[in-house]
């Protein structure tokens, strides 16, 4: 039980604090009056993130990634709160992102993006916030991948560790 | 022919009785008219759903389950009622999900968003029902995940079941 | 290379017999002028799409299944020409499916739907309409995962048969 | 490190040549004012990228295919490259594809297309682009099956043969 509570923690506190960091910290300084400080912002958490998930995708294919699943969570959440970020940056200059006005906004045209839902009800009109739409989509991908790889090895090491149990405990009997 | 007969109704049981209460139980009390016990009601039928789906993904985690997929599609289809009855409630609200008016409008609009299809026809322009939405797909992944899961390892345990009875048959001759 | 040949025209004869049918046959009879008989039709073409899907998936669990993908092929393509003639015969009632004219544009809501990209030109209106839509779903889910299995299933028994005439020529020498 | 290096060039050389290639060659020549051999181009091109892609499924079935991660990212790119050429020649003709304009555009709505995310702010409205898309649909399934195989393949393959290294490091001592 102990245990069960321990892991939930593990698993949840890096999203959590990350949401709450979201809705609480103003972040309206970004966006067109500062575009020079706002897009080098926007560039140096993508390359953070970015390098945080190929380190991942390294450690996999060289078999030394041990709990991935709690570091790809938080890599994923930091890219929703970074993207939404930014759309909200983005929604000031009229006819890049109509219809975007409140931080659940952003946030709810991220998921949404990131689902590959698509409703259409808020989407990119200008030619920056395509490009970074696509962005979104190419690092959707990747953190996908890795995610899915890292949750199936996840899984079967298990299982070889119960299975290998089992055995040691049938010999010794 | 007879288990097969037994299979099949095992799978559908459940499936069927929650569509057929879903489309006779009246449900026009919930809504905007009684918000807060709509708003406990679905979180704690949220709640329910939850616990159902992490205790099969720590039974799978564990190796300890066995026939999950009639249960992860009857928490699948509970997950598509109680969304559907939420959705129809929250559209008495003005502008909160325009264009959902029947039952039927309210359980595509839902099946729609889980298939990650979005038309676009009906889509949630309210705050509140935009975060219902969110967690309507965050719910649709972990599902998505635990049911392929579950799958896999039915289909391989059963073949290795059918390797090993092929096996004792061999050694038998 | 004979047998790369016959290898694709066994893959690809029964999708284009199946597409050349659906643009050559006049289907102009059926719809909201002959609802009973369309709805019929409607009806038994599910089920014999339904019979055909479960059989395979019956026969991929029992492990009988040998060279499933050209028969998930055909099935997958009948149901793009049985979803297509009946999103065309419903056009025909105003507010059903507007924006549907041509059989190009048929055969087009249905792929859209299908590979759930559902940009939103064209889409259910009326409540019919949206129950079809709903099934379509349905079936693409369980088309998806028993041709994803059947995939699978197909390139891991090419390997371990070429593994095995490796080892048998190892023997040999 | 040098190790990593070459393999990230070896990774990202191809895309980035396409694209730049994409972004700088004028293509204006394309379109509704030379039908013949703008449809001519457009079909030899898919021609070549499904020939690429089915050699690679060939190899992949017979066990033949190293590194195909590479070859299958340019694959890729060439038919993002393709199709959002097609899609920008035919957006001068009236009523094929309103609201695409620029190159950025036409790399969005294919990006959009082939993540099936599909907002619906641009869609094909003509009988032409509603078919290119379907095209489009089907090299994404193609592409994305070959993909995702390949890439489980090497995983699977990286690690056999560090489970191999370790055996016989371990035989030494």
């Amino acid at each position: 039980m102990k245990d069960l509570v321990r892991t939930y923690v593990g698993l949840l506190a890096g999203p959590v604090v990350l949401l709450v960091a979201y809705f609480t910290v103003p972040v309206g300084w970004f966006g067109p009056h500062h575009p020079r400080i706002s897009w080098t912002a926007f560039g140096v958490l993508l390359a953070v993130l970015g390098a945080g998930v190929l380190r991942e995708v390294r450690m996999q294919v060289l078999g030394q990634s041990r709990h991935p699943v709690p570091r790809i969570l938080v890599l994923l959440c930091g890219a929703l709160v970074v993207f939404s970020t930014a759309y909200l940056a983005m929604s000031k200059e009229p006819g890049e992102l109509d219809g975007l006005v409140t931080k659940v906004d952003a946030l709810y045209f991220t998921v949404i993006t990131m689902a590959t839902v698509g409703y259409g009800d808020i989407h990119p009109a200008g030619q920056a916030a395509r490009i970074v739409v696509m962005i979104q989509l190419l690092y959707t991908v990747v953190f996908l991948t890795t995610g899915v790889t890292a949750l199936t090895r996840q899984v079967k090491t298990r299982a070889v560790q119960r299975a290998r149990h089992r055995e040691q405990r049938d010999d010794r009997r």
